[in-house]
């Protein structure tokens, strides 16, 4: 049999991307077949590079083509405050309030033991390393408000009581811009229950 | 200053693409950094093979990696029936319907002189030299239902009046499944205009 279309090829590879079907993988296709012919090697060579590239920091678990990443092997960063995160991209957008000066240690993923994910699939070992390694005061359990974010950070919570750190979880309540009409029950529970005094 | 950072080089390229913004770009990169490291040299591959590989096809002007077309090369299609449509993505969908047994003609976007699309832009010099090479009885007017895709099916219903041909344009009406309560005004008034003796 000769080799699979090629069309149909990149089509399939792309329908395996989160959020997009196989219509849109297709439409997609027929853009890259219509752009400038510099676009689809730039973007097969960004490809082969980030694989090539990208690694596991070896400090903090996140992925950068610098080991140790930009945030460990900026000096001016406060090491005794430690976020720890879900992903890579929580990190980012931490990082894009510019609001936080301290480390990072990123799980990747969250606890869910019916997906197969115990703390072995985690970066948790990698997260006690870290704490032996640096002079860390408080730990900050920044995994997203959901049941599995929530079941991790209890979990973590249990693990590092023993090191005798101040472990403090990031603030739920309503987001801001938003209105307690539309709030649902537990946001709402949640930010009653955490409410500040002036 | 050093090369530029590869997630943000990725994921730069992968927002260029329509329909996908910043923010879905990101995830689109971290979900092929932490895909199986295959899936990423795979879709670089597919990505240099579909420009090495596919061209158009010199008949009809369709995308393929075989030219003439796998259409076009179709002996069986009859040659008298010519469907002519805006893009490859149009005529993939006319073929799944498995009505048409016709030829096509692929004219890679339609009149949109407010964007700079004449029919110098569009392969309509192809169109003609297609029909001169072809003993076609019917050509069948498929581009879009839209202001664009109306005004290039008169612009080709004039250019074509002299070569003596049948030439029809595809039905327009309410949609199978859909409800007139619905339909828009337009739609109905030619659902009605072309409506159609029992």
């Amino acid at each position: 049999m000769a080799a699979p279309d090629p069309i149909a090829q990149l089509t399939q590879l792309l329908a395996r991307l989160p959020g997009i079907g196989e219509r849109t993988a297709q439409r997609l296709t027929f853009h890259i077949l219509r752009s400038p012919p510099g676009y689809a090697s730039d973007l097969s060579e960004a490809l082969s590079r980030v694989m090539r590239e990208v690694q596991f920091c070896s400090r903090c678990c996140t992925l950068t083509p610098t080991n140790p990443c930009a945030v460990c092997n900026d000096e001016r960063r406060d090491d005794r405050l430690l976020c720890v995160v879900e992903s890579v991209q929580d990190m980012l957008a931490i990082e894009r309030t510019k609001e936080f000066r301290g480390r990072y240690h990123v799980l990747h993923g969250a606890l869910s033991p019916l997906d197969g994910v115990g703390p072995e699939q985690l970066k948790v070992q990698e997260l006690l390393a870290q704490l032996q390694q640096r002079d860390v005061e408080e730990v900050i359990l920044a995994t997203n408000p959901t049941v599995e974010g929530e079941a991790t950070a209890l979990y973590l919570s249990r693990l590092l009581k023993p090191f005798g750190l101040k472990l403090s979880r990031i603030a739920q309540g309503v987001p801001m811009g938003g209105d307690l009409e539309f709030a649902d029950q537990v946001t709402l529970a949640r930010a009653i229950e955490g409410r500040r005094t002036f």
